[in-house]
């Protein structure tokens, strides 16, 4: 196929035909494929043309341009909507769309920035506006460009709390840069939705949210037009277009239908289907270029002068990387930070005072905190995002989904384990290494000293995928010079001896406990390694297998965690490999539910403080 | 100190006394303990001095009384002021009140459920209205107990996504049943919330999501006691109290102060306030008793009659557990289910069709899912709750307090893994085993085929705990028989001979591909034993150690799902203990960001399908 010359498409008309090329598309697409979903993309064929056509401002040829546009498929499963779009502006050919959901193709049963001109994965329902405020305010508040973000949400998809966090926020945050488009088919996967086409509620709750809202019928070309022109008019914050459309748009038998999510048509069906249309189409739509301007984020500006703590001294890791994060805020102009309203417990707050214009305030919004993260990489900022450990959970799905989206990401998690004390286990991670350590592609990190974690979070700024650093409530003494270096995937051996009979492998909270043991142990006359594993993935296998091969193969690992997916289980992945058996390996970790105490109670109630380390240590060595 | 006599509380002056008493013990228990949060107390002081004195029906004597309404502190570090109401109600002592934050104390940092009157874990925010919703559910439309659940809510965690979805399907229940009261300090913990006294905001959001408001001076108790008067008369639907308080109310010095959130009082500012606010005080007020009659939900009522598949059919697992939750209904009254809109791909529609008054619909909101799920067993129903498994980590962090509120849930994630084919990675389980094993006292369970998954099904209805049931989307052969026993903690070895040289642990689909590579390696003179480790977690350890010292310790562990976390790491877990012999492992599972492709392409790019499975085999033994 010869690709055709771009045309511009203003006309009422030719947004029709666009349209109904966009519909023809998506059937076409998934009725190959044999799967997908051709009812949503119909519902909301309309709603994009004329966004393609008159308003999205985009350079498909130079998807990194920092002036484009910004558009966020939230209702990733209308993915050959999506693809038809592309195909429409050019950027990939018909041949390429026909390849829909096939094994290798980079047009995914989902959006994944496989494709340049995708931003972030989307297919998690609930997660493409929250993301969208993050690169809406990159746009507002840091590239300072007249970009827009424009983010497709499905009706269904609103009951996700994160879609009301979003619309929190970007009130909150006056993006008037940001347009929400919701698609009000009525129909979800398995029936009505909660609200049907009661229009009138999803505005009156967007506008409590304070948004200003729109409300049209979605297959009216006119009223979509208007209600563009006053999302860019209006200025004074975020604007969502309600729009009620039908299900299945253009093809009698499936509009509006029960049955009908998530099913390409057979093969027949679809011929007819096309043909009623008006047949295959092969428009090229001219797509308005973007304002010539804009930069990527600069980097670094000068050498990172990172903390330094004397070695004797205590000092909290959190403490440590509230100092790093600032030294690196000053070194460099593209790292931001974001806390979920913790940060003088996460010490963020260090970073807000000295860089106020580069800081963000999520409040207790865990899932928008890391969307606006993802988001704010998406424009090439280089994100921290911090709260309690416990409290990533309530992002899981967000981490995960950022990992398919290629996304690079620095999160700190403080207060982990029982070592945090009075508050209790609603506050204590004790399963963040495990959530981690399952994100693909992933960095998790556990320092035990100060020093240790300004040179870590320096290098997180520069590690690509998702990075976690796992801080602790107290103070610990310093036991690293300075100067010492930390490499990502390194380990530390801080007590050795030729004769050693055991290793202990802790990191964090108990390192501190393992150096006290060795001192308990070598009085005792037994030799113990001490290995600081501060990097929890990747393992330093290595000096592991050195130590398996050293000490008679005695391996003894704690860590204040579950014993599920922590050290100890990175431990033994190091020993997984095929080649020799496993060193004999005994796990410390936390096994009952903690209650409240003080630290060192509960240490020894978890069987993970120094005693115990010694008692385990004699039990394997005897 | 003797107890004394429980008396009425009627007037607003004794309200008033009862406030100041709460007051004065929420400062003598954090100051005691060195920590806590007071000034979160003092708000909320006179809100919970009328609801206790004049509105709360409860038997104290007796907290499991079906007809006793409840109370949760969504809002959980004001838990000395919800222990202050315990000791006003004469449910525990002065002294045991004093004990606060100690080691070993009931009265943690945070409220769970080691007291009995405390029906679920609080102190991550955003929870107690999602789960005060799933009680309301129970009262109103299984109990049909004319019971009230109370939910004391702060400001700040109106921020949380989750709260909306509770206020969202709160309203699409009607739950008359159901107060929230925001407790609007203005103060979170680092400063102003976004919307500080701003009542009306709050209301407009509140009436949007379909709630009855009425907007309060906290402090004014004749406001209060009008507030919930008209809560109670409300009929149409739950009703939220949004008070205008003050943090710290009642002691000048921290009265609407920044930098108190989350500090006790030093010994002589403690003394000062408390003699400001009128001394000590050990009034014992008399609750109001619940009407007699209700009762615990019945459980079996006759004997439950599994679905049987027949070996060489082919049948999803999935499929087995829509089969199977449907026949535990018919047997058990006490069984309930729930759904995140994807009831006809779990198959949990089957239960919602069979049995409509005990299956509720959640919509695309997995942490009300959960939340709901686990209010629903405080009033000792039996609920399942499904979804894709991928969708599970939007509630992880719900999963994890359910588990420090020792909640008895069934969990059902579907469409795991690679092996779902076409949709690609944002619907794929890569993580749900980390994740599902590193919850403290969980079960995790994959089972093979439609025989196994039914009789799983079946003991997870009296497994205590959390446990979590993984199924498959495609259909797969069935291998059991029917009779065949699956107990939680064991295995099955589907082949063996006394020559094994290797043993291949799979679960679930893999365990398919470990049967084809069996056959395959037996043609090439290699004996390989095949264990399906249905049971993840327990995990069969004495099966698999077996295995080891039967096949010269050679074990291939297979498992769609990333290498961390799951199968792989729950088998090596199995032999760390100290007491060898250790086998050598190898680990195939999912390294690379799969894409969308057949279920065998990408079974086969993930490097986990048979043709590997032999490869892997012949490396180990050769």
């Amino acid at each position: 196929m010869t690709a055709p010359t771009a045309q511009p498409a203003t006309s009422t008309a030719q947004w029709h035909e666009l349209a109904q090329q966009l519909r023809v598309d998506s059937i076409r697409a998934s009725t190959a494929a044999g799967s997908g979903h051709p009812t949503s993309s119909l519902s909301a064929a309309d709603l994009m043309a004329v966004l393609l056509a008159k308003y999205l401002k985009y350079d498909f040829a130079a998807p990194h341009n920092p002036a484009n546009d910004h558009l966020i498929f939230s209702k990733g499963h209308a993915s050959p909507l999506l693809y038809a779009l592309y195909k429409a502006a050019g950027a990939i050919s018909d041949e390429e769309l026909m390849t829909f959901r096939r094994f290798g193709s980079r047009v995914e049963g989902h959006p994944t920035p496989v494709l340049p001109w995708v931003d972030v994965a989307t297919g998690s329902l609930g997660q493409g506006l929250p993301i969208g405020v993050g690169i809406a305010l990159a746009g507002q508040y840091l590239d300072k460009l007249p970009y827009r973000v424009w983010v497709l949400l499905g009706d269904s998809e609103t009951a996700e709390g994160s879609v009301w966090e979003a619309f929190d926020h970007a009130s909150h945050y006056r993006l008037a840069n940001l347009t929400a488009i919701i698609d009000v088919n009525r129909l979800g996967q398995r029936g009505e939705t909660e609200l049907g086409w009661n229009l009138d509620v999803y505005a009156a709750r967007a506008r409590a949210f304070g948004w200003h809202t729109v409300e049209i019928d979605g297959h009216n070309l006119d009223q979509i037009d208007a209600a563009y022109a006053e999302a860019q008019r209006h200025a004074d914050g975020p604007t969502v277009v309600i729009a009620r459309t039908i299900k299945g748009k253009g093809v009698t038998a499936l509009e509006d239908k029960n049955g009908w999510h998530g099913r390409a048509l057979p093969a027949d069906a679809a011929k007819e289907a096309i043909a009623a249309l008006g047949g295959e189409r092969h428009i090229v739509v001219q797509v308005h270029q973007p304002p010539r301007g804009g930069q990527a984020p600069r980097g670094a500006a000068q050498a990172v002068r990172l903390p330094q703590y004397k070695v004797g001294d205590s000092v909290a890791t959190r403490r440590a990387y509230g100092d790093a994060l600032k030294a690196l805020g000053a070194a460099r102009r593209d790292v931001v930070a974001l806390d979920g309203e913790v940060s003088n417990s996460t010490y963020a707050e260090d970073f807000a005072h000295a860089y106020p214009d580069r800081f963000f305030e999520m409040y207790i919004a865990e899932q928008q905190l890391v969307a606006a993260a993802v988001g704010l990489q998406v424009r090439g900022y280089v994100p921290f995002a911090s709260t309690f450990a416990a409290f990533f959970t309530r992002a899981y799905d967000f981490i995960r989904m950022a990992a398919i989206s290629r996304a690079n990401l620095r999160l700190c998690g403080s207060h982990a384990g029982v070592s945090i004390g009075e508050d209790g286990p609603s506050q204590m991670a004790l399963e963040d290494l495990a959530m981690m350590r399952a994100v693909h592609g992933s960095t998790v990190l556990y320092p035990g000293d100060g020093n240790a974690t300004a040179h870590l979070v320096a290098a997180m700024a520069d590690r690509p995928g998702i990075s976690f650093l796992r801080t602790t409530r107290a103070a610990t003494p310093v036991v690293y010079d300075a100067q010492d270096a930390f490499p990502i995937g390194g380990s530390k051996v801080l007590r050795q001896s030729a004769s050693d009979q055991v290793a202990i492998v802790a990191a964090g909270i108990t390192l501190h406990e393992a150096l006290k043991a060795h001192e308990q142990l070598a009085g005792e006359g037994i030799a113990a390694r001490v290995i600081d594993a501060y990097s929890v993935k990747p393992i330093d296998v290595e000096t592991l297998r050195q130590a398996a091969r050293e000490t008679g193969g005695r391996l003894l690992v704690v860590e204040d965690h579950w014993p599920e997916g922590g050290l100890g289980d990175a431990l033994l992945e190091a020993f997984a490999g095929g080649d020799g058996p496993l060193p004999t390996v005994v796990k410390l970790a936390v096994r009952a539910m903690p209650g409240s105490g003080k630290p060192a109670e509960l240490l020894d109630a978890a069987g993970i403080d120094a005693a115990h380390i010694v008692a385990a240590a004699k039990q394997l060595t005897g």
